[in-house]
């Protein structure tokens, strides 16, 4: 696969801060830091932290027994260390050749390093760097799109895969195991799964439990693995066994929900428009108040990103924005329904990855 | 297992709100939030927040289509809830009884988070939590040691069982998943490691990458599985077939070096004096530049947590405290040796599992 230019990325960063007049941009371990310095690092007490400027090096602060470390995993211009007994807040001042008066400080960064960089800095203003990040992240670049078409064909050959395997008698959590293993087995990465069974299934988010699958059950499974750390989501609704007439009625609408908003998504068209597309079939057959949560969110480094497909979200899509499409109906004490699909944002959008999702026939 | 008092800890936090005349604690979704509400949740863009006051009820701001969920995983007296196309942080804002002046806020919440946070409530001073709770987190009940004594026998198992079975030919990448399954065969949750083969095994934090294990290789694994989610942390430094000379006389030092540093490790005892008991013999033996990280951090919910055992720490140590006894000396492009245990502390510290390391034997 191409291989990703963290150097363009930073560049498109630091013409924005130099538009916006902002002095610099800190960003901790955190997905932003692995988009612009490549290091997929965890977060730890130890203070380690990115820093671009217009018109300076970039400047990776970390501690000194990483340096080999962090030359290895990181891209940066020069690295300054500190050592265990020494602040790193102080350090980091110092390694910076002036005060800045702004800074952009990443979104996730935790309130208490934020704090200590503020001590540091008391007389600067610190902006979230957010929206600066994001604008870059949700327009995927062919490079991009090439990972998460392989991610989205992993999972789905992965659900499938399990659906295939699982017998009656198994758990939820035994289940999830194996979904994640297909998935694994195709992609070479982790992945996360969501395994509901029955009337669990009509409770969003619910963890997997011990619950058994048994002949006919209902069985949601949510599911993503990842190619270079970009993520697929995915959910099957199916049935193992013989699916009751209800389940087929209510089944037929969520996927006309579905079809519906792949094809109001397109450039141009306001976010909240393609919720509003599923939502109006779902709306209309009288389900409304089974559908209790937005139609989707983009996806890419992180499987809950911009943009969110969400009333009030009036942001039209642009070309290279990719969210999921996920309507759903929750009937409570009997089964949800819901069909997830990742969809390309284009001129026409399209699925990241067509399959047959009539698994129970 | 004795179950965990979720109310005993709101309680001991809210007294410390009270004496230190804080309005409320703000806690979205985190490691501490599992420590006081019992849910394990994942931090998404969604606000999940839970508020702890000296006067009023618990309460839970989430999203309403997770309310059934939030139920089942937490424990709060009261759930308020905002539907998709709300703006949560006003819904947050309204629920509250009266306006705080002083808000303590959890250390991991996110910049972003805390800028809206700020925006309703613009005169009110955020100060941090961490210092409130670690307080507590710090010394380990009955209930937790039982936890994690039995993660920590796990994962010596674990890594012993993986020694055993592993060969000449193997990647780190390889070992890795083999240290992880024999982990969770034992304990029923997942866990995380480290290999490094040979001249890896120098550089501190490395990844584990596609390096073969050969006839006498030293092989450094440092991994820890959990118990009800309190982990463990424990590196035994070996060699695949025969130690050479060299190794073996470091080894020794190192060794030497823990068992040290466990005998001035007491309740009582500044943090750093265990350090510095540890560091003494590594500096007489002569490689005082090579053991270039602190000698140890505390354990429990996070790998690492206070008491760190490191320079300028001179917090007493406590009873109940847990902490990492993990000398090294990494000698780059040859070998690193680390021996790490897990210590409780009391009027005589002990180790938390006790195993034979002489793996070459």
């Amino acid at each position: 696969m191409k291989p990703i230019d963290y150097i363009k990325r930073q560049n498109m960063i630091t013409d924005v801060l130099k538009n916006e007049e902002i002095d610099m941009l800190m960003v901790p371990p955190s997905i932003n830091f692995f988009y612009l310095f490549k290091g997929y690092l965890g977060l730890s007490e130890r203070l380690i932290c990115g820093i671009l400027s217009p018109s300076e090096d970039s400047i990776l602060i970390a501690p000194s027994f990483e340096k080999e470390n962090m030359q290895i995993q990181t891209t940066f211009d020069e690295i300054v260390t500190w050592k265990e007994e020494e602040n790193p807040y102080l350090i980091l001042k110092n390694a910076l050749s002036s005060r800045p008066k702004k800074i952009a400080l990443e979104p996730s960064t935790p309130f208490e390093i934020y704090k200590r960089l503020k001590h540091q800095f008391p007389e600067a203003s610190f902006v979230d760097a957010g929206p600066i990040i994001n604008e870059f992240r949700s327009v995927k670049t062919d490079e991009e799109i090439q990972r998460m078409v392989k991610a989205s064909e992993d999972t789905a050959t992965g659900i499938a895969s399990a659906l295939d395997i699982i017998h009656a008698g198994q758990t939820e959590l035994e289940i999830l195991k194996i979904v994640q293993d297909q998935m694994t087995l195709n992609s070479g990465e982790t992945g996360w799964a969501l395994v509901q069974i029955d009337e669990n299934s009509a409770v969003p988010h619910g963890k997997a439990s011990d619950k058994k699958l048994k002949l006919d059950s209902v069985i949601l499974i949510d599911a993503g693995t990842s190619c270079d750390y970009y993520f697929a989501d995915i959910t099957v609704t199916s049935v193992h066994g013989k699916p009751s007439q209800e389940f087929l009625d209510v089944y037929e609408i969520v996927e006309e929900a579905n079809n519906k908003a792949l094809e109001v998504s397109k450039a141009g068209v306001p976010a909240e428009q393609v919720d509003f597309a599923a939502r109006e079939v779902i709306d209309k057959a009288g389900y409304e108040k089974f559908f209790t949560h937005r139609l989707g969110h983009g996806l890419g480094l992180q499987v809950h990103e911009e943009p969110y497909i969400v009333k009030g979200n009036r942001k039209p899509l642009v070309s290279g924005n990719v969210h999921t499409d996920e309507p759903g109906i929750y009937i409570p004490g009997k089964f949800g329904i819901r069909i997830e699909d990742d969809v390309l944002v284009g001129d026409k959008s399209k699925r990241l990855v067509e399959f047959d999702r009539y698994l129970w026939k």
